[in-house]
């Protein structure tokens, strides 16, 4: 069992991992804190990403398990795909489960495949990021109570955010959702969800945009809003405490959901 | 519950601690070693420090608890205020208790205030380091069963030394102590305390000193010689032997300290 | 109890030793997942390798011990050697044993000289590499449930491999085996185990050498290929899934061979 897509996971699948997320959110720690005991995962980051491997970290060591962190990985000079491989196999022959970040699209499905152990996608260059997808439903799903008929505005650099994609993905395909995709924020319509996202200067956008008191004045006060994370000056600090910021309780959910995952995978 | 700086604890706290500490040194492991399950640290380390951090790691590790080392943080292009101040909210997500050692006096209190999660200073820049501060103290306070009334002479690069700054202040606020600071030792006056560190060269300080025969031959029978570490020419290895030598103690009750500190914190 | 080289061992330290890795193999988890409960390691490494300190990571976590990964020290502008001392002699104040991969032939015999706590040597320079002889070996024995008398050939980069220096050690001074040494293979004599190497084209070595389908097809039947990884092109996929290929095997014996070390010297 991999999760290198989540088109790998049917509503089934997914809503039995809401389901475990769910409980462990809600249980004492002493209840599940046994569950993985023995296991080993492998924090295999071929680029860092402090939130990612530390989440999966404190998943792991919430249900008993251990973590060997791999940070000093880097593609050598060696054929990349064969060195990817004998990495991947040789893990397998330590850990029980594999969370791969790479730095090119397609890495994980290869990895997945010649892995011995069930492989984890943790994101993939520009390709998915699956975990990421899984939070961000949940977060949406606990707060509206369903998925369908939701109005979700994403904002911010669409195009290069591999998080709106896969979220889009799934919006389209299993659910009537609206949606609607807004660069140079000017206005932010009406709607249940706002997907905020970070200009990735790096991969060559401009412009930026920032969240203002007009913005947070018409939005309806049973409304979210939401961020991957890390962000520059789309949302300012003062916007923190309102309510309809979700975008620490976001990123604790993503411990709840990666715990649900391990645990259902393993 | 934080510490950022050594004054955040009056001598009742430090007391304590201490006898903490005085409990872990005599006890069997297993007595404690179940005492932080379930509990994780994060060893935020925006520079890496090797002696600090596993000092840490080994403290939790004994008391049962996990630890998660990010040490490939770096301040990015963005604001750095901004960028530390999520970096500690995300970590609060996942773990019980963030250890810090940043390189900007302030950096600590700036996250201690914003963190969700207790927060301890392992070292600001040329700010404070706390937990080399008790540690200090306890050893001194181990050998004479007092701080007051001693002599302690600081020698070596004393204005650069976050560590002599803070414990000068310890000394002076709270305990009658004479002390004495030199810099190139020609004699070192007779002390309870040799307290030497090393010349920090990386911040513009030029000249060096060694112990020699000489000034060991003149320091009293019952004195002890402390060192932060890591050290240079300061102190020869062929004193290491000697009875007065007390830095590896002082680094063994980091440990004790650090478990003192976890367990009264959590 | 240090090793810091093969021959720190005698005949029946060795075979205590895989009578220990045999058992691990066959038992279940759960009878030796505590043996090791309140044990540190530290895996010093001055130089990455991924596959190394993971493999003695997850022999730890299997027996119930923890982990300080050590990934971030470098030799720094002061002496070597003095600084190689303290920080081992640091380390020994806070784990149970140490685990040191270095850059230079000799340093794990001077820090085993200087620490306080057992030190497996994990590669020093172009020294040894002990552990990475014991998995060799059991990987050899498990086979042919014998050393003595077997035809092994070894190829490839003879003279820059740690690897084969340390085997061809243990196996002359105690066996009395044939081995045949070639650099550019053009045959493959008949043999009992293959031992290829890599071209370590960073220490100078040119040439290049590829398993081919002939040699494959001059191969005895029950003869086995090994190889210490990580490979380049001297052993092409295709093979992985003949069943000579050994050398996933003998990796995953790297695990078991380390966990009896542990609890061997702890």
């Amino acid at each position: 069992m991999n999760l290198v897509s989540i088109t790998d996971f049917n509503e089934r699948d997914i809503i039995a991992v809401f389901q475990l997320a769910k409980d462990y959110k809600k249980q004492q720690k002493h209840k599940y804190s046994r569950k993985l005991r023995n296991k080993i995962l492998a924090n295999l980051f071929y680029e860092p990403s402090t939130r990612t491997s530390s989440s999966f970290a404190a998943a792991m060591y919430n249900l008993g398990g251990s973590v060997i962190p791999i940070n000093d990985v880097t593609y050598s000079s060696v054929t990349k795909g064969e060195n990817l491989e004998d990495t991947v196999k040789t893990m397998g022959c330590f850990c029980d489960v594999i969370v791969l970040r790479s730095q090119n699209a397609g890495d994980a499905a290869f990895a997945a495949e010649v892995s011995t152990v069930p492989l984890i996608n943790a994101g993939d260059g520009n390709g998915e990021h699956p975990t990421q997808t899984l939070l961000d439903l949940f977060t949406i799903y606990e707060k509206f109570k369903k998925i369908e008929g939701l109005t979700i505005t994403f904002a911010g650099d669409i195009e290069n955010s591999r998080t709106i994609h896969s979220l889009k993905k799934v919006l389209h395909a299993k659910n009537n959702c609206n949606y609607l995709e807004t660069y140079d924020v000017e206005t932010l319509p009406p709607s249940d969800v706002y997907y905020l996202t970070r200009v990735q200067r790096e991969r060559g956008s401009t412009g930026s945009y920032q969240l203002t008191k007009e913005h947070v004045d018409n939005m309806p006060k049973e409304s979210i809003v939401m961020h991957p994370f890390p962000r520059n000056d789309e949302i300012p600090k003062w916007f923190d405490s309102d309510p309809r910021a979700h975008y620490f309780e976001q990123m604790q959910n993503g411990l709840w959901i990666r715990m649900a995952l391990l645990s259902w995978i393993l």
